[in-house]
């Protein structure tokens, strides 16, 4: 099986590790970037590519780790009407494909990949769709090699996790930026949140989000939200999140309480 | 040493639960709330009282687990001008003691506290403030049976630690919430996405959360972002945080990049 791996950024390479883990061989990496293909293509022993018109026109597989712009404009390159073509966008409908080959898919992993960051595929769940069973077939095939956790869903599905990944992640991740700003204000080290954020983050394997809520926004402390408000009067971006969050908190608890 | 606990919320219930685990033993519990006073006394072996005249005024500590508005009305009905005065909050000044009492202090638990989940104390950062010398080292005391990670911090210091533990902890909760919507819409279930909200709690253990930012905010891929914002068009309130915090993240990086 002749794999091309188009893109070398995030996602690239931790699925392509993933994939070297599972003795599954990658035989050439194309990106742009130069730096990033020969990077990528070292660590798996396989050539590389930074001219579209030198991608392997004889693959079995395609994966397409593009951003979504990009992706749309290297599917007409490519020349291979009988290969597999799997993207593994969140917000991309599998239909982009369609009006260049007949057999592809999807392959979506739900994580958060940092280039310094070594990740446990094991545990990533996997969301796949495909223009036809066989190809489903041989996707999934492919993404149980690399997780246990392997699931079909449709693009309409797929588009909304990714906007919950979006919130739960990225979001998520940005409000500890917030955070580590503020306490380093206070002179003090970013890691003494560390048992709080990973506390936070355990809760909800055991309570709903909506059970685990606490803060003074969801007991309705008007003195602690006074006092927090008049630290952030220089930090118009912290404030507006500040209010606008504990705004939301307020209304739904009132609701439901 | 007697000790009277004024409050049966989550951090009372946390904080007694971890002192009897240290075998340092609770005496009363005072709440207004009968129901709450009396489950908590239950579990310590103590006796409760909903009545604040009733509070026992020979204790050599008082801890005080109150919402603020209610600890300043708490404070000057307390007879016992000898004694230790310990508050919990991450947002009151020390002095609220002051005219009232000499020997006062705070022991504020950074962590999140749910009545239907067990933490374990000792991984809790503990941050104390004393009126004296003496008075400090014996919280100090007190806070290291519950847990090696005690800090001295002023008030100013702990006023800001609380505000970065809203934005870390009560802040990312909520988008907890808002991302379990999200997938439910899509009929799949929150679980899944629990690898990710782990994984995103993690990363920053060995990242900054500068550095492990990622998503299309930060890539700037507005293609992902359009997509994303139009199956928000009928919910107002998570299209607002998406705006603001996409237009943050954007200003953020590309002041950094």
């Amino acid at each position: 099986m002749k794999i091309v791996m188009l893109g070398a950024g995030n996602v690239a390479t931790h699925l392509c590790l993933a994939l070297q883990k599972a003795d599954i061989k990658i035989s050439q990496v194309y990106s742009r970037t130069e730096v990033a293909a020969v990077k990528l293509a070292n660590q798996l022993n396989a050539t590389h590519s930074t001219d579209i018109s030198d991608v392997f026109i004889d693959a079995d597989i395609y994966f397409y780790c593009l951003k979504d712009s990009i992706l749309e404009e290297i599917i007409p390159q490519i020349k291979a009407p009988e290969a597999i073509h799997i993207h593994t966008a969140g917000s991309m409908n599998v239909n982009i494909f369609a009006p260049y080959f007949k057999n592809y898919g999807v392959l979506y992993p739900l994580q958060t990949f940092s280039v310094n960051k070594a990740v446990n595929f094991s545990e990533v769940p996997v969301f796949i769709e495909a223009s036809n069973e066989k190809v489903e077939g041989k996707i999934k095939n492919l993404a149980q090699c690399l997780t246990s956790k392997v699931f079909v869903i449709t693009s309409v599905q797929r588009i909304k996790l990714h906007l919950a990944a979006v919130f739960a992640c990225n979001f998520t991740n940005y409000l500890y930026t917030l955070s580590s700003e503020i306490v380093s204000e206070a002179n003090l080290p970013f890691d003494i949140l560390i048992p709080l954020i990973t506390e936070t983050a355990d809760k909800i394997k055991s309570l709903t989000p909506l059970d685990a809520q606490t803060g003074p926004a969801v007991r309705m402390d008007q003195n602690v939200i006074s006092k927090h408000l008049a630290l952030l009067d220089e930090s118009e971006d912290k404030k507006m999140i500040y209010e606008e969050l504990t705004k939301q908190i307020y209304k739904k608890y009132r609701k439901e309480i």
